[in-house]
Protein backbone atom coordinates (compact mmCIF):
# COMPACT_ATOMS: atom_id res chain seq x y z
CA UNK A 1 0.00 0.00 0.00
CA UNK A 2 1.39 3.70 -1.11
CA UNK A 3 -0.55 6.15 1.02
CA UNK A 4 0.70 8.80 -0.91
CA UNK A 5 -0.71 7.44 -4.34
CA UNK A 6 -3.51 9.70 -4.78
CA UNK A 7 -6.42 7.69 -6.90
CA UNK A 8 -7.60 10.30 -9.12
CA UNK A 9 -4.40 10.42 -10.62
CA UNK A 10 -5.82 7.26 -12.66
CA UNK A 11 -7.75 7.31 -15.60
CA UNK A 12 -7.24 3.79 -16.83
CA UNK A 13 -6.99 0.43 -14.86
CA UNK A 14 -5.88 -3.01 -17.31
CA UNK A 15 -6.78 -6.56 -15.74
CA UNK A 16 -4.93 -9.36 -15.98
CA UNK A 17 -7.65 -11.91 -17.11
CA UNK A 18 -6.43 -15.55 -16.08
CA UNK A 19 -6.89 -16.20 -12.03
CA UNK A 20 -7.41 -12.33 -11.55
CA UNK A 21 -10.88 -11.42 -13.25
CA UNK A 22 -11.41 -15.41 -13.55
CA UNK A 23 -10.99 -19.23 -11.68
CA UNK A 24 -9.78 -21.20 -14.31
CA UNK A 25 -9.10 -23.86 -11.84
CA UNK A 26 -12.93 -23.63 -10.29
CA UNK A 27 -14.33 -23.21 -13.80
CA UNK A 28 -12.48 -26.75 -15.60
CA UNK A 29 -13.33 -28.53 -12.01
CA UNK A 30 -17.10 -27.63 -12.48
CA UNK A 31 -16.93 -28.36 -16.07
CA UNK A 32 -15.09 -31.88 -15.77
CA UNK A 33 -17.67 -32.85 -13.29
CA UNK A 34 -20.45 -32.22 -15.56
CA UNK A 35 -18.86 -34.05 -17.74
CA UNK A 36 -18.06 -37.45 -15.66
CA UNK A 37 -21.99 -36.83 -14.25
CA UNK A 38 -23.05 -37.20 -18.15
CA UNK A 39 -20.83 -39.82 -19.04
CA UNK A 40 -19.94 -42.07 -16.14
CA UNK A 41 -16.31 -41.30 -15.74
CA UNK A 42 -13.84 -40.93 -13.04
CA UNK A 43 -11.91 -38.52 -13.35
CA UNK A 44 -9.21 -36.38 -11.06
CA UNK A 45 -10.64 -33.10 -12.40
CA UNK A 46 -8.48 -30.74 -10.14
CA UNK A 47 -5.41 -32.49 -10.78
CA UNK A 48 -5.98 -32.68 -14.64
CA UNK A 49 -6.73 -28.47 -14.27
CA UNK A 50 -3.19 -28.19 -12.88
CA UNK A 51 -1.96 -29.88 -15.24
CA UNK A 52 -3.48 -28.27 -18.21
CA UNK A 53 -2.43 -24.77 -16.80
CA UNK A 54 0.90 -26.29 -16.02
CA UNK A 55 1.32 -27.13 -19.95
CA UNK A 56 0.45 -23.57 -20.97
CA UNK A 57 3.47 -21.47 -19.68
CA UNK A 58 6.14 -23.93 -20.91
CA UNK A 59 4.42 -24.65 -24.30
CA UNK A 60 3.59 -20.69 -24.70
CA UNK A 61 7.37 -20.09 -23.60
CA UNK A 62 8.31 -22.67 -26.84
CA UNK A 63 6.52 -19.98 -29.07
CA UNK A 64 8.18 -17.14 -27.91
CA UNK A 65 9.31 -15.06 -30.46
CA UNK A 66 8.13 -17.18 -33.13
CA UNK A 67 5.00 -15.10 -33.39
CA UNK A 68 1.63 -15.12 -32.09
CA UNK A 69 0.11 -18.63 -31.28
CA UNK A 70 -3.27 -19.91 -31.59
CA UNK A 71 -4.45 -20.27 -27.85
CA UNK A 72 -6.95 -22.92 -28.97
CA UNK A 73 -4.58 -24.92 -30.57
CA UNK A 74 -2.27 -24.40 -27.81
CA UNK A 75 -4.68 -26.02 -25.43
CA UNK A 76 -5.59 -28.74 -27.57
CA UNK A 77 -2.39 -30.08 -27.88
CA UNK A 78 -1.68 -30.14 -24.29
CA UNK A 79 -5.17 -31.73 -23.99
CA UNK A 80 -4.27 -34.34 -26.52
CA UNK A 81 -1.29 -35.05 -24.10
CA UNK A 82 -3.87 -35.26 -21.31
CA UNK A 83 -6.95 -37.89 -22.03
CA UNK A 84 -4.61 -41.10 -21.83
CA UNK A 85 -2.83 -39.38 -18.76
CA UNK A 86 -6.58 -39.01 -17.29
CA UNK A 87 -8.22 -41.83 -18.55
CA UNK A 88 -10.31 -39.40 -20.66
CA UNK A 89 -10.47 -41.82 -24.26
CA UNK A 90 -14.00 -42.49 -23.75
CA UNK A 91 -14.72 -38.84 -24.77
CA UNK A 92 -15.63 -38.46 -28.56
CA UNK A 93 -13.84 -35.47 -31.00
CA UNK A 94 -16.92 -33.45 -30.31
CA UNK A 95 -16.43 -33.78 -26.80
CA UNK A 96 -13.07 -32.96 -26.49
CA UNK A 97 -13.36 -29.83 -29.11
CA UNK A 98 -16.24 -28.35 -26.60
CA UNK A 99 -14.07 -29.02 -23.13
CA UNK A 100 -11.28 -27.31 -25.16
CA UNK A 101 -13.51 -24.60 -25.59
CA UNK A 102 -14.15 -24.59 -21.76
CA UNK A 103 -11.12 -21.81 -21.89
CA UNK A 104 -13.60 -19.14 -23.47
CA UNK A 105 -16.44 -19.89 -20.70
CA UNK A 106 -14.43 -19.47 -17.44
CA UNK A 107 -16.66 -17.84 -14.67
CA UNK A 108 -15.14 -14.59 -12.81
CA UNK A 109 -14.84 -14.59 -9.25
CA UNK A 110 -17.84 -14.06 -7.08
CA UNK A 111 -18.57 -10.58 -7.51
CA UNK A 112 -15.92 -9.74 -10.05
CA UNK A 113 -18.82 -8.32 -12.62
CA UNK A 114 -20.26 -6.17 -9.86
CA UNK A 115 -16.72 -4.76 -9.06
CA UNK A 116 -15.82 -3.51 -12.59
CA UNK A 117 -19.58 -2.43 -13.03
CA UNK A 118 -18.71 -0.27 -10.69
CA UNK A 119 -15.22 0.55 -11.37
CA UNK A 120 -16.11 1.32 -15.14
CA UNK A 121 -18.49 4.27 -13.79
CA UNK A 122 -15.21 5.80 -13.27
CA UNK A 123 -12.39 4.64 -14.77
CA UNK A 124 -11.98 3.12 -18.36
CA UNK A 125 -11.40 -0.65 -17.53
CA UNK A 126 -9.97 -2.88 -20.26
CA UNK A 127 -8.30 -6.29 -20.56
CA UNK A 128 -4.39 -7.00 -20.53
CA UNK A 129 -3.86 -10.13 -20.67
CA UNK A 130 -2.01 -12.70 -22.75
CA UNK A 131 -4.77 -14.58 -24.22
CA UNK A 132 -5.74 -13.51 -27.62
CA UNK A 133 -8.20 -10.85 -28.50
CA UNK A 134 -11.00 -13.32 -29.85
CA UNK A 135 -10.97 -15.55 -26.44
CA UNK A 136 -11.16 -12.41 -24.43
CA UNK A 137 -14.29 -11.59 -26.42
CA UNK A 138 -16.14 -14.89 -26.35
CA UNK A 139 -15.16 -14.73 -22.26
CA UNK A 140 -16.26 -11.73 -22.16
CA UNK A 141 -20.03 -12.11 -23.72
CA UNK A 142 -20.46 -15.39 -22.25
CA UNK A 143 -19.60 -14.26 -18.73
CA UNK A 144 -20.97 -10.49 -19.01
CA UNK A 145 -17.46 -8.54 -18.27
CA UNK A 146 -18.20 -5.25 -19.19
CA UNK A 147 -15.15 -4.00 -20.57
CA UNK A 148 -14.79 -0.73 -22.43
CA UNK A 149 -12.05 -2.04 -24.62
CA UNK A 150 -10.55 -5.76 -24.84
CA UNK A 151 -6.71 -5.49 -25.18
CA UNK A 152 -4.15 -8.03 -25.15
CA UNK A 153 -0.46 -8.94 -25.29
CA UNK A 154 -1.33 -9.90 -29.22
CA UNK A 155 -1.97 -6.01 -29.73
CA UNK A 156 1.68 -5.46 -29.13
CA UNK A 157 3.06 -8.78 -30.85
CA UNK A 158 4.62 -9.88 -27.31
CA UNK A 159 3.87 -11.67 -24.27
CA UNK A 160 3.97 -10.57 -21.07
CA UNK A 161 6.02 -9.92 -19.19
CA UNK A 162 7.74 -7.55 -22.23
CA UNK A 163 7.30 -4.11 -21.52
CA UNK A 164 6.39 -3.42 -24.80
CA UNK A 165 3.21 -5.09 -23.51
CA UNK A 166 2.18 -2.72 -20.92
CA UNK A 167 3.51 0.04 -22.95
CA UNK A 168 1.30 -0.86 -26.07
CA UNK A 169 -1.64 -0.92 -23.56
CA UNK A 170 -1.28 2.90 -22.34
CA UNK A 171 -0.51 4.11 -25.49
CA UNK A 172 -3.55 2.72 -27.48
CA UNK A 173 -5.69 3.97 -24.26
CA UNK A 174 -4.20 7.55 -24.42
CA UNK A 175 -3.05 7.44 -21.06
CA UNK A 176 0.30 7.75 -19.83
CA UNK A 177 1.92 4.85 -17.91
CA UNK A 178 1.02 7.04 -14.88
CA UNK A 179 -2.73 7.21 -15.50
CA UNK A 180 -2.86 3.72 -15.82
CA UNK A 181 -2.84 0.86 -12.91
CA UNK A 182 -2.67 -2.82 -13.17
CA UNK A 183 -4.49 -4.65 -11.47
CA UNK A 184 -3.03 -8.56 -10.77
CA UNK A 185 -3.28 -11.27 -8.50
CA UNK A 186 0.20 -12.14 -10.36
CA UNK A 187 3.00 -10.02 -8.40
CA UNK A 188 5.54 -10.51 -11.33
CA UNK A 189 2.87 -9.01 -13.66
CA UNK A 190 3.01 -6.26 -11.78
CA UNK A 191 6.38 -5.25 -10.92
CA UNK A 192 6.68 -5.44 -14.93
CA UNK A 193 4.23 -2.85 -14.98
CA UNK A 194 5.76 -0.93 -12.68
CA UNK A 195 8.94 -0.87 -14.17
CA UNK A 196 7.09 0.85 -17.22
CA UNK A 197 5.59 3.34 -15.08
CA UNK A 198 2.18 2.33 -14.49
CA UNK A 199 0.31 2.35 -10.78
CA UNK A 200 0.10 -1.44 -9.28
CA UNK A 201 -2.90 -2.94 -7.92
CA UNK A 202 -2.24 -6.47 -6.51
CA UNK A 203 -6.22 -8.68 -5.37
CA UNK A 204 -6.12 -12.04 -3.43
CA UNK A 205 -7.13 -14.51 -5.31
CA UNK A 206 -6.12 -17.22 -2.76
CA UNK A 207 -8.21 -20.34 -4.91
CA UNK A 208 -6.63 -19.72 -7.80
CA UNK A 209 -4.42 -22.61 -7.37
CA UNK A 210 -7.16 -24.63 -5.15
CA UNK A 211 -7.62 -24.44 -1.05
CA UNK A 212 -4.94 -27.46 -0.62
CA UNK A 213 -2.41 -24.83 -1.85
CA UNK A 214 -1.18 -22.50 0.94
CA UNK A 215 -1.81 -18.87 -0.38
CA UNK A 216 1.36 -16.53 0.15
CA UNK A 217 -0.02 -12.94 -0.15
CA UNK A 218 2.50 -10.61 -1.27
CA UNK A 219 4.18 -8.28 0.20
CA UNK A 220 2.18 -4.80 0.40
CA UNK A 221 4.30 -2.62 0.46
CA UNK A 222 5.37 -2.92 -3.48
CA UNK A 223 2.20 -1.99 -4.57
CA UNK A 224 -0.14 1.18 -4.89
CA UNK A 225 -3.26 -0.82 -3.21
CA UNK A 226 -4.18 -4.53 -2.04
CA UNK A 227 -7.35 -5.34 -1.92
CA UNK A 228 -9.44 -8.36 -1.50
CA UNK A 229 -11.31 -8.37 -4.38
CA UNK A 230 -12.58 -6.00 -7.29
CA UNK A 231 -15.34 -4.22 -4.86
CA UNK A 232 -12.66 -3.57 -2.30
CA UNK A 233 -10.51 -2.13 -5.11
CA UNK A 234 -14.06 -0.34 -6.36
CA UNK A 235 -14.13 1.14 -2.40
CA UNK A 236 -10.61 1.93 -2.23
CA UNK A 237 -10.34 3.98 -5.61
CA UNK A 238 -13.50 6.01 -4.57
CA UNK A 239 -15.39 4.46 -7.65
CA UNK B 1 -29.26 -7.18 -51.96
CA UNK B 2 -27.87 -10.71 -52.03
CA UNK B 3 -30.54 -13.16 -51.75
CA UNK B 4 -27.84 -16.20 -51.73
CA UNK B 5 -26.05 -14.73 -48.96
CA UNK B 6 -26.95 -16.52 -45.60
CA UNK B 7 -26.72 -14.71 -42.29
CA UNK B 8 -26.05 -17.62 -40.06
CA UNK B 9 -22.45 -18.08 -42.34
CA UNK B 10 -21.60 -14.42 -40.24
CA UNK B 11 -20.51 -14.90 -36.92
CA UNK B 12 -18.79 -11.07 -36.82
CA UNK B 13 -19.86 -7.17 -37.64
CA UNK B 14 -17.53 -4.43 -37.92
CA UNK B 15 -18.68 -0.87 -38.03
CA UNK B 16 -17.63 2.04 -39.44
CA UNK B 17 -18.38 4.76 -36.92
CA UNK B 18 -18.58 8.48 -37.63
CA UNK B 19 -21.53 8.76 -40.31
CA UNK B 20 -22.11 5.37 -39.67
CA UNK B 21 -22.69 4.71 -36.04
CA UNK B 22 -23.25 8.59 -34.50
CA UNK B 23 -24.29 11.73 -36.68
CA UNK B 24 -21.34 13.70 -36.01
CA UNK B 25 -22.59 16.68 -37.92
CA UNK B 26 -25.48 17.29 -36.20
CA UNK B 27 -23.41 16.69 -32.74
CA UNK B 28 -21.56 19.30 -33.64
CA UNK B 29 -24.28 21.93 -34.70
CA UNK B 30 -26.30 21.24 -31.27
CA UNK B 31 -22.88 21.44 -28.67
CA UNK B 32 -22.38 24.58 -31.00
CA UNK B 33 -25.81 26.08 -30.70
CA UNK B 34 -25.54 25.33 -27.30
CA UNK B 35 -22.29 27.54 -27.03
CA UNK B 36 -23.91 30.39 -29.27
CA UNK B 37 -26.85 30.20 -26.55
CA UNK B 38 -24.00 30.53 -23.53
CA UNK B 39 -22.17 33.02 -25.42
CA UNK B 40 -24.26 35.40 -27.36
CA UNK B 41 -21.98 34.00 -30.41
CA UNK B 42 -24.06 34.02 -34.12
CA UNK B 43 -22.23 31.13 -35.61
CA UNK B 44 -23.47 29.29 -38.60
CA UNK B 45 -22.66 26.16 -36.71
CA UNK B 46 -23.61 23.75 -39.98
CA UNK B 47 -21.20 25.26 -41.92
CA UNK B 48 -18.47 25.32 -39.56
CA UNK B 49 -19.09 21.00 -38.49
CA UNK B 50 -18.70 20.63 -42.42
CA UNK B 51 -15.67 22.69 -42.47
CA UNK B 52 -14.20 21.06 -39.73
CA UNK B 53 -14.60 17.32 -41.45
CA UNK B 54 -13.66 18.67 -44.71
CA UNK B 55 -10.76 19.70 -43.62
CA UNK B 56 -9.96 16.29 -41.59
CA UNK B 57 -9.92 13.86 -44.60
CA UNK B 58 -6.82 16.10 -46.70
CA UNK B 59 -4.99 16.70 -43.18
CA UNK B 60 -5.32 12.54 -42.40
CA UNK B 61 -3.96 11.80 -45.88
CA UNK B 62 -0.77 14.04 -45.49
CA UNK B 63 0.16 11.81 -42.63
CA UNK B 64 -0.49 8.40 -44.37
CA UNK B 65 2.86 6.50 -44.45
CA UNK B 66 4.30 8.79 -41.92
CA UNK B 67 2.92 6.51 -38.49
CA UNK B 68 -0.23 7.02 -36.73
CA UNK B 69 -2.03 10.47 -35.97
CA UNK B 70 -2.74 12.08 -32.36
CA UNK B 71 -6.43 12.87 -33.90
CA UNK B 72 -7.18 15.25 -31.16
CA UNK B 73 -4.43 17.47 -32.02
CA UNK B 74 -5.41 16.80 -36.00
CA UNK B 75 -9.11 18.08 -34.83
CA UNK B 76 -7.60 21.17 -33.25
CA UNK B 77 -5.11 22.13 -35.85
CA UNK B 78 -8.18 22.58 -38.04
CA UNK B 79 -10.12 23.87 -35.33
CA UNK B 80 -7.57 26.64 -35.27
CA UNK B 81 -7.82 27.92 -38.68
CA UNK B 82 -11.57 28.33 -37.78
CA UNK B 83 -11.72 30.11 -35.38
CA UNK B 84 -11.07 33.28 -37.58
CA UNK B 85 -13.10 31.97 -40.23
CA UNK B 86 -16.16 31.62 -37.99
CA UNK B 87 -16.04 34.04 -35.70
CA UNK B 88 -14.88 32.32 -32.49
CA UNK B 89 -12.21 34.62 -31.20
CA UNK B 90 -14.76 35.15 -28.35
CA UNK B 91 -14.12 32.22 -26.80
CA UNK B 92 -11.21 31.07 -23.93
CA UNK B 93 -8.93 28.46 -24.30
CA UNK B 94 -10.73 26.22 -22.28
CA UNK B 95 -13.81 26.62 -23.93
CA UNK B 96 -11.85 25.48 -27.13
CA UNK B 97 -10.28 22.24 -25.96
CA UNK B 98 -13.73 21.48 -24.80
CA UNK B 99 -15.24 22.30 -28.22
CA UNK B 100 -12.12 20.07 -29.70
CA UNK B 101 -13.18 17.12 -27.17
CA UNK B 102 -16.84 17.01 -29.08
CA UNK B 103 -16.03 14.50 -30.81
CA UNK B 104 -15.20 11.93 -28.13
CA UNK B 105 -18.93 12.77 -27.17
CA UNK B 106 -20.99 12.42 -30.60
CA UNK B 107 -24.51 11.21 -30.22
CA UNK B 108 -25.52 7.88 -32.05
CA UNK B 109 -28.34 8.15 -34.54
CA UNK B 110 -31.70 6.96 -33.49
CA UNK B 111 -32.01 3.56 -32.59
CA UNK B 112 -28.46 2.72 -33.22
CA UNK B 113 -27.72 1.86 -29.42
CA UNK B 114 -31.29 -0.21 -29.30
CA UNK B 115 -29.96 -1.99 -32.70
CA UNK B 116 -26.20 -2.60 -31.36
CA UNK B 117 -27.73 -4.17 -28.32
CA UNK B 118 -29.99 -6.51 -30.40
CA UNK B 119 -27.25 -7.45 -32.57
CA UNK B 120 -24.92 -7.80 -29.97
CA UNK B 121 -26.82 -10.83 -28.81
CA UNK B 122 -26.42 -12.90 -31.62
CA UNK B 123 -22.91 -11.76 -33.19
CA UNK B 124 -19.70 -10.10 -31.91
CA UNK B 125 -19.99 -6.64 -32.61
CA UNK B 126 -16.69 -4.12 -32.80
CA UNK B 127 -15.96 -1.21 -34.07
CA UNK B 128 -13.76 -0.89 -36.99
CA UNK B 129 -12.81 2.96 -37.52
CA UNK B 130 -9.81 5.09 -38.59
CA UNK B 131 -10.62 7.03 -35.58
CA UNK B 132 -8.05 6.03 -32.94
CA UNK B 133 -8.94 2.96 -29.87
CA UNK B 134 -8.99 5.97 -27.15
CA UNK B 135 -11.52 8.15 -28.91
CA UNK B 136 -13.68 5.50 -29.82
CA UNK B 137 -13.72 4.08 -26.56
CA UNK B 138 -14.48 7.36 -24.88
CA UNK B 139 -17.31 7.93 -26.97
CA UNK B 140 -18.57 4.40 -26.42
CA UNK B 141 -18.32 5.26 -22.61
CA UNK B 142 -20.45 8.55 -23.36
CA UNK B 143 -22.60 7.40 -25.91
CA UNK B 144 -23.46 3.65 -24.24
CA UNK B 145 -22.59 1.90 -27.49
CA UNK B 146 -21.93 -1.82 -26.16
CA UNK B 147 -19.22 -2.66 -28.40
CA UNK B 148 -17.42 -6.32 -27.63
CA UNK B 149 -14.52 -5.00 -28.96
CA UNK B 150 -12.76 -1.69 -30.31
CA UNK B 151 -10.64 -1.92 -33.13
CA UNK B 152 -9.27 0.77 -35.07
CA UNK B 153 -7.03 1.17 -38.25
CA UNK B 154 -4.38 2.03 -35.39
CA UNK B 155 -4.07 -1.68 -34.48
CA UNK B 156 -3.14 -1.87 -37.61
CA UNK B 157 -0.65 0.84 -38.48
CA UNK B 158 -2.95 1.87 -41.45
CA UNK B 159 -5.77 3.86 -42.38
CA UNK B 160 -8.90 2.74 -44.27
CA UNK B 161 -9.06 1.71 -47.22
CA UNK B 162 -5.73 0.01 -46.54
CA UNK B 163 -6.86 -3.89 -47.02
CA UNK B 164 -4.31 -4.70 -44.08
CA UNK B 165 -7.69 -2.59 -41.63
CA UNK B 166 -10.02 -5.23 -42.64
CA UNK B 167 -7.96 -8.10 -42.62
CA UNK B 168 -6.04 -7.61 -38.85
CA UNK B 169 -9.91 -7.11 -37.98
CA UNK B 170 -11.09 -10.56 -38.50
CA UNK B 171 -7.79 -11.77 -37.84
CA UNK B 172 -8.23 -10.35 -34.06
CA UNK B 173 -11.70 -11.57 -34.25
CA UNK B 174 -10.87 -14.80 -35.01
CA UNK B 175 -12.83 -14.78 -37.87
CA UNK B 176 -12.82 -15.93 -41.66
CA UNK B 177 -13.28 -12.90 -43.68
CA UNK B 178 -16.66 -14.63 -45.19
CA UNK B 179 -17.09 -14.92 -41.37
CA UNK B 180 -16.73 -11.24 -40.76
CA UNK B 181 -19.46 -8.44 -41.65
CA UNK B 182 -18.83 -4.51 -42.64
CA UNK B 183 -21.19 -2.55 -41.97
CA UNK B 184 -21.10 1.69 -43.15
CA UNK B 185 -22.97 4.60 -44.62
CA UNK B 186 -19.91 4.59 -47.13
CA UNK B 187 -20.17 2.54 -50.31
CA UNK B 188 -16.09 2.71 -50.61
CA UNK B 189 -15.47 1.91 -47.44
CA UNK B 190 -17.55 -1.65 -47.79
CA UNK B 191 -16.16 -2.58 -51.39
CA UNK B 192 -12.92 -2.21 -49.91
CA UNK B 193 -13.64 -4.64 -47.28
CA UNK B 194 -15.58 -6.98 -49.89
CA UNK B 195 -12.61 -7.20 -52.04
CA UNK B 196 -10.83 -8.41 -48.66
CA UNK B 197 -13.85 -11.04 -48.79
CA UNK B 198 -15.33 -9.13 -46.19
CA UNK B 199 -19.35 -9.42 -46.25
CA UNK B 200 -21.06 -6.09 -46.58
CA UNK B 201 -24.10 -3.99 -45.12
CA UNK B 202 -25.00 -0.60 -46.29
CA UNK B 203 -26.77 1.36 -43.95
CA UNK B 204 -28.87 4.57 -45.06
CA UNK B 205 -27.61 7.64 -43.06
CA UNK B 206 -29.20 9.93 -45.98
CA UNK B 207 -28.79 13.19 -42.76
CA UNK B 208 -25.05 12.27 -42.72
CA UNK B 209 -24.09 15.57 -44.58
CA UNK B 210 -27.20 17.58 -43.52
CA UNK B 211 -30.73 17.64 -44.83
CA UNK B 212 -30.00 19.95 -47.92
CA UNK B 213 -27.44 17.79 -49.68
CA UNK B 214 -29.27 15.46 -51.94
CA UNK B 215 -29.22 11.90 -50.62
CA UNK B 216 -28.15 9.28 -53.54
CA UNK B 217 -28.30 5.50 -52.18
CA UNK B 218 -25.32 3.65 -53.19
CA UNK B 219 -26.86 0.74 -56.15
CA UNK B 220 -27.99 -1.91 -53.93
CA UNK B 221 -27.17 -5.05 -55.66
CA UNK B 222 -23.32 -4.09 -54.33
CA UNK B 223 -23.87 -5.18 -50.79
CA UNK B 224 -25.63 -8.57 -48.91
CA UNK B 225 -27.51 -6.37 -47.58
CA UNK B 226 -29.36 -3.23 -47.39
CA UNK B 227 -30.91 -1.53 -44.31
CA UNK B 228 -32.37 1.76 -43.18
CA UNK B 229 -30.80 1.81 -39.57
CA UNK B 230 -29.45 -0.63 -37.23
CA UNK B 231 -32.69 -2.29 -36.13
CA UNK B 232 -33.67 -2.62 -39.41
CA UNK B 233 -30.08 -4.74 -40.09
CA UNK B 234 -30.82 -6.57 -36.80
CA UNK B 235 -34.06 -8.22 -38.09
CA UNK B 236 -32.39 -8.39 -41.66
CA UNK B 237 -29.66 -10.68 -39.70
CA UNK B 238 -32.14 -12.72 -37.80
CA UNK B 239 -30.82 -11.39 -34.91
Amino acid sequence: MNAAFDPASVRALVFDVFGTVVDWRGSIVREGRLLSAARGLAVDWPAFADAWRAGYVPAMDSTRGGGWVDLDRLHRRILDTLVPRFGLQALTEDELAHLNRVWHRLSPWPNAVGGLNRLRGRFTIATLSNGPVALLVAMAKNAGLPWDAVLSAELAGAYKPDPAVYRTAARLLGTAPAQTMMVAAHPDDLRAAAACGLRTAYVHRPLEFGAQRPFVPAPAADFERVASDFLDLARQLGA
